[in-house]
Parts: structure tokens; C-alpha cells; sequence
């Protein structure tokens, strides 16, 4: 059996006359785009505009609800009730599944954006909030979360379809935290080592930290970045490197518990 | 058999710390809910309260999306391409059905708001985009539609399901358009005029205009209005009025062509 | 010499087309107005006509900038940059300085309000970088503090114009802090009360706490409320009993360090 | 005396994380820019960098209110009240001015943005309002308006302080108004065509038409784009075709009546 890896990207962040990131050369890259729901990025155009795109591009279509903070992009934390956040999901989920239907697709999966995803990754009662909310939405979906966090911790609790997501820019720690961005070496730009560094990952199918150690975890899907050119290709290069080292390149469908 | 009518009116138009109007005492009287979406009122809380309430009260949840223009309330003209007004119709009602869906309920229907409605009322292209956008989404949702104007002229060429709605308080002219707020006994505020009027009107089957004029009509559905003590209790006399009348009131079905 | 005390309250907190509070009958209570800015509660016709009412009144004019909130009514804990923050502040003021001058009046003082105002009050750092921007603005505006907290310490350290304040309805701890809304007696409803300590605070130029000490402060400024009858009912009793007492109500001149 | 003429551009239309435009080159060619005010564009930090960046530069800062609409960057023609209009105004010129101030500069000029200046440009109460609203504000302030056309008439009927602005980049029908972008040759591209046509305007003082007749007009201003990089090379090319012949490039200075 062929071994396959999905790769995922943040998609749909334009707003209004405002552009960002370069869609159309990620949707040749990954299999899975995360579709901004209008809240901290996105309008109902560039999400029609963004799930059409993917669609023509056999690329699954999910939902990336954020904060209701469109000049800090989701990025600033804040702190909302568990039921305005269940309320700000089911929401920006909805708006989602809305569009797709509308174009003849299907919303596959939810990732959190920004501050929303930070502040789940270590805090449980949050995670498991905005993944109730998705679940009472539509209890098929697949929860997208950072391999080895919190976030896994209530996906497996709730034994709800998900699938563990690794980075291929930044690096790790032995307790698969992600290192400072303020440290050297925490986000790797260069394709050349982040394409065999992330091959070797999902062919030991564990997470390789800075110091060498391996934490075993599953590493369903790879978040790639396309606000850079270099980003761009550094996503590429990823793609080449697991293609060559005959991993395929395939939406997840998603595990239980 | 026992002829039945249903009863609407719009809710959940609070905001964040804004509360608007007297929805519980309306879920006492109406059938069915235009519960906005969060763009001319309503957020993603407001949305879940309102909801719940409806379901309790056994009164039927309709999606009522308007222009993105809080602080005019969604009552200020914007001019919207044809795509953005699809998009913003189907973003709307894919967040009240998530809404809904996430609360185990189901939006029946979709009925334009304010200026959204007025423009689209008089500009069948108008009207068209918004509904095409909604059955996309959804294609047996029952499209609310001001009786006998281009939006009825619309739904009966789309072959959808439809319900026709009249004024419970408003004056008509014998071409079937509302007589202007400016002119004396355009809007009716005495509950002892609007009940038994409504009930005649229920029971020929036709709008009476001020004239004495009947248009026939399908009258499946009667606008109400909470958001002054007045309106609600003009709103209890016409339901009283009518199952005085031995009107049954009950939520529309629908109906083609 | 008559001993005189400010009565202030925050106002124009209606938004497009939800009302709040009871700006009416404040307006004969109070002498000082804080003005909302549009940022979490207000826009610019609630504001332009909030301010023609205050200075019909003889009420002066204080731009009251919050978090940019309005589903939380500033209410929800932001994380902002200092450069964040002080742009906040200068454009809040600015938009009130050129409402109150289009109608020839003019901001006399600033408060900041909802959570940036319960931050500041225990975090110099976040109260100079808002209090430094609005003296950018203005140099001769009198800040509004809250009494004997870090707010104070830092007008102090500024050497700028400020008033101290305290509040009409709620305990004090031993150490200025207020009680906890959760603890009994926190929250003082009662009229009859609320008026005689607010008058003894006054007379004797210091905070009374529930234990019955006395923290000597500048009382420059008492803060009321309006968004309930009760409310405006205290507010009323408050002002009785200072006049009844020889305190005559007038604007605040402001200190200096 | 040597002739001088003042270029203009909009800038500070960046928001949040989204950026547009090129206002580092822009601000080595106009000597005015017209900043965003956080309605249709901008925010209180992107409006803090560009006066701070204009003002290193020598660059005169202009206040550019629109309609309150991010989505649709200001463009959508939206129908406000005569009393909104000047509210709104009156607002963002404030939030303007407090800005400048409190970074050590001044806000010299205003100048209407997109669907509220192609409104106001044809419908002299719409200019009025909002001219009126913005000298309320501030007596002195140099109203841009486009010449010979409504906003023109207004202005000289006020009295106040202005300066008439042509477009380097489009084409004018004999009775002054553009050509529309739909026909061919509406839209200058070519430097090479552009800077020698606007040096003959300036020099004869008058409104060269498609058809080569003259319109006699003040030409106090030139406005230049930045959204791409042909905008920049043509912004360019008028500003070295001006200099090459003579005129000097430099803020305006306002005329009266």
C-alpha cells in the first residue's frame, strides 16, 4: 500500500479590494484548503471565489472560522465566553457549508485560525467548545488539530472524525511544542531542508524534533504557507520531496478516536 | 377543512448589548420567525437564543438576511452586484442553518429584509439572485414573498416553494402596492380595525385596498410587528380576530407554481 | 469657599438603531457626559446627538474611547500593542474633538471605558500609553482616573490635567480596590443608602470602605449610572443628598500632578 | 514668477494585515496625500504610518473620508441622510486631525473618496453637506474638489478654501465631465502621452478635451495613482514633465470664493 499525506493550506484571507496570499499557486500544491469564514478574513465573494477555485482543483474544501477581528486578523486573543464561542463556530461553520452547497461542494473538514487555534491548542475546555460546536453542525466532519496538543486530547474524547496536522516550516520541541519564533532555527525558510525533513517525518511517521528525538504521532496532513514567494516555494519544494520519496498526495478521510 | 394561515414576524434583532423588541411576547402569537443573521442585526448569540426560544414555542425558524449595514439597520439602498448579492444570500442562510442545525432545529424558510426586500420587491433581477442563492443552498426552502409583487412574479417562474405574505397593518392601493407611509391611514395602529379586516381579507382570499377593491391572492402567511407595546398588542387582535374567526393558525407548507 | 463635586455618567451608547440607556434624564443629574466614539458603542449621529443635548444642558463633553467591540460592548479583554493602542485613543478623541467642535463645543475630558478602562486600572503601563495619546491630541485635557488606583499614579507621573473618581453604587475594599460584583453588598441599589455615603465621602474627602476606613483621595468626580430606573433613580438620590448637603454639582476644573 | 501645481495621491489604504498601494514610492512624487480614514479603508495604525511617512516626507496631509463600507472599499453608492452625511464627515475629518496632531502635524485639505465623491461631484446638496460638515470642523481647511463640476460650484458658493484637481490619467468630454472608462482611450496608460498632456494643461490653465478644446479651470492639483506599477511609472512620468518644463511642484495653498 502506497502511503499518502494530505497537505493543507490557509486559503480565502483576501477581503474587499484587499488581496493576500497567493491562492492560485497553492491550489497546484496541496489537497486540502482551509477557506477563511469572513470573520477575521474573507467576504462571502472571496469565499465563493476561493472554494469555486478549489473545487476546479479537486482540492477539499474546509472551514476556518477566527475571531471577530478583521483589523488584528484573528491574531489578537480574546476572551469569549464557551458559548459565544460555540456560537461564533456553529456560525462561521454554517456560512461555510452555505456557500459550498451553493457551488456543488462540501465543506470536509474545520481547522481554527489564529488566536482561536493557538489558544485551543492549550486549553482544552476551549478546543473542546469550538469542536462540540462543529460536531452539532455536522457530526461527520473531520476536526483538523495540531498532532499532540490539547486540541488532540478532545478530538479523541470525542471520538469524532479528525486528522493531525504537523508544520513544515517551524521546528519542535522534544514536548512537540513548536520552538519561539524568537530562537534561531524555529521557522525553517529553506526548501532545501524543510522538503527532506518533513519526507523523513512522514516516512518515520513521527514528529522530528530539534534535538533528534522522535515522538510518534499521525501525522495525517502538512500545513503549508503561501503568503511569500519563498513560502510558495518552500510548499512546493515539500510536495516534490514526498512525491519523490513516493508518498502520495491525497485528502485525509479522517480517523476515529 | 379548516382554513389556516400562518402568522410572522421578524426577531432576533438584537445586538451584542442592544435589545430590540418583545420577542417572547411575539412567540406567543406567530407561527413562524424571520430570525436575522447578523449582518443589518442579530449575532451569532442572539442568533442561538432566538432560535432556541422558536423551537420551544413551536414557531417555525426562517432565515432573514439583509444588507451588511448595521448601523443603518439593512434599511439604506446599497447598489450589489449580482454576485454579491448571491453570495451574501447564501452566506446568510448557511450561518442560519448552521445556527439552526447545530441546535437541533431547521430553517423552514427565507424572507428578504428591509431595503434588501423593498428593492427586490420592484426588481424582479433582484429578487431572482437572492432567491437562486437560497434554493442553491437549500432547495426546498419556502421563499416568503410579498403578495402579488415581482418577487410572487419570480418564485412562481423559479417553480420553487413559496408562501405569500400581506401587511397586518398597512394600507393597500388597488394596484396592490402599499399606500405611502406619508399619506393619512397608511399604517393602521388600531387592533380593533387590523383584526377584523385581517380575518376578511383571510377569508375571501384577497387583499381588500383601501378602495374596497379585492385582489386575490394567496394569503399564506400575515407580517406582524413586536417592537412597540402597540404593535404587539395589534399583533395579539389580529390572531385573535382570526381564530375568533375560525382560522386556524398554523405554520405555511409551501406551495409550487 | 462651597465645597463642589461632578457628577458624571458615560452616555451615547445607542448605536444605529438600538437605543440604550436614559440619556434624558441624566442629562438633568449629571454635570460631566462621557461620549462614546463609535468604537464599541455610539456613531457619529449618536454622537452629534448626544453632545447637542449635553450642551443644551450645560453638561460638559468627554470622549469616552473603548475597545474596538461592538458585539462586546468593549466589555471583552483585547491584547493590543502600545502603538495599537495609542492610535486607538488618538483617533477616538480626534473623531470626538471635531464632532464637539462642528457643533461648537469642545471635549473638556477623557475616560477610557469597558475593559480598557478595568486594564488600565491596574496597569500603568497600558494607562500611560492611553493617556499619553490623548494628551498628544491635547495637552490640556483632563484625564479622568479612577481614584487611587495605578490610573492615578500615572496623571500624577504625567503632570497633565485629571480628575479622580469614584463610584456612586459600588463597596470599596480596605485597599481602594472595589468589591467583587459576586460578593452581597458590592452593588448598592438602594437610594436611600447610596446617597447620605456618597454625601460623607465627599464631606470628608475620602474613599469609605466596607470595613469602614477612610483612604483620604481627590474626589473630583462621582460616576453614575443610567441603564435602568433604579439606576437612574440612585443617580437622582445622589445628587439630592450632595445638594442637600451644601455640595453644589459643578463641572471639574481638573488638577495638576 | 514660476508656475507651480500640486500632485496628489490617495494612501494610508492599506488595513489590518491586508496592504494596497505603493505610498513609499508615491511619496518621493506628490507633494499631497489623501489618507484614509478607516471607513472605507485605513485604520488608526496604517493612518499613523502614512501622516508619519507623508511628513518626513514634506508631503501635505489630507483627511479622505468615505462611505462606511469596507467591503466594498467606499465604492458602493449607499443613500445617507443629509444629518448622517455630515456626522460622517465630521467624524473622520476628526479622527483625522486628532491623528495628525498628536504625531506634530496638521491637516491641511480634504478630499472626498470614491462613491461619495462621484455622487457629490454631480449632486451639489451631497457636496454641501459634506463641506459644510468638514468647515465646521476646521474654518481653514482646503476643500480638494474636482474641477468644474458641481463640488466646484459649492465651494466658491461657501467661500471657503479650496483647490480644483484634475486627473493625469483620464480623459475629459467638452463638457468637462470624464469619458467613460467603457470607451477607448477613457484611461491614459501611456507616460509617455500622459506627462506631455498634463505640462500643456498646467500651462494653459485649462482642460484640454478629447476633442482638443479648452476648458479654462483652476488646476491646483493633479491626482496620481499607486496601485500598480504602471500607475507609479505614469505618477512619475507627469511629475518629471511638469519639472522639465518649469513648473515647480508644491503644496497648494488654497484659493478663496
Amino acid at each position: 500500500m502506497t502511503k499518502s499525506v494530505d497537505l493543507n493550506a490557509d486559503m480565502g484571507e483576501s477581503f474587499g479590494p484587499w488581496n493576500m496570499g497567493d491562492d492560485a499557486a497553492l491550489l497546484d500544491i496541496v489537497s486540502s484548503a482551509n477557506v477563511a469564514c469572513g470573520f477575521h478574513a474573507g467576504d462571502p465573494d472571496v469565499m465563493a471565489a476561493t472554494m469555486t477555485r478549489a473545487m476546479e482543483c479537486n482540492v477539499g474544501i474546509g472551514s476556518h472560522p477566527g475571531f471577530a477581528d478583521l483589523q488584528g486578523f484573528g491574531r489578537r486573543k480574546m476572551q469569549l465566553s464557551k458559548d459565544n464561542l460555540k456560537n461564533t463556530v456553529r456560525y462561521q461553520l454554517g456560512a461555510s457549508r452555505g456557500m459550498a452547497a451553493a457551488l456543488g461542494g462540501q465543506v470536509r473538514h474545520l481547522k481554527l485560525h489564529g488566536a482561536l487555534a493557538n489558544m485551543s491548542s492549550v486549553d482544552a475546555d476551549m478546543a473542546r467548545a469550538c469542536y462540540e460546536a462543529a460536531l452539532e453542525v455536522d457530526p461527520d466532519i473531520i476536526i483538523m488539530v495540531l498532532a499532540a496538543t490539547e486540541m488532540e486530547k478532545v478530538v479523541r474524547e470525542l471520538g469524532c472524525n479528525w486528522a493531525g496536522e504537523i508544520f513544515a516550516d517551524r521546528a519542535y520541541n522534544d514536548d512537540a511544542t513548536l520552538v519561539d519564533r524568537s530562537k534561531p532555527g524555529a521557522v525553517i525558510h529553506d526548501p532545501a531542508v524543510a522538503g527532506p525533513r518533513i519526507l523523513q517525518m512522514v516516512q518515520e511517521g513521527a514528529i522530528i524534533t530539534e534535538s533528534g528525538k522522535r515522538i510518534a504521532t499521525n501525522i495525517d496532513t502538512i500545513c503549508l504557507h503561501g503568503d511569500t514567494p519563498t513560502a510558495v516555494a518552500l510548499a512546493g519544494a515539500v510536495r516534490n520531496s514526498l512525491t519523490g520519496g513516493g508518498i502520495e498526495i491525497a485528502q485525509f478521510s479522517g480517523r476515529r478516536g
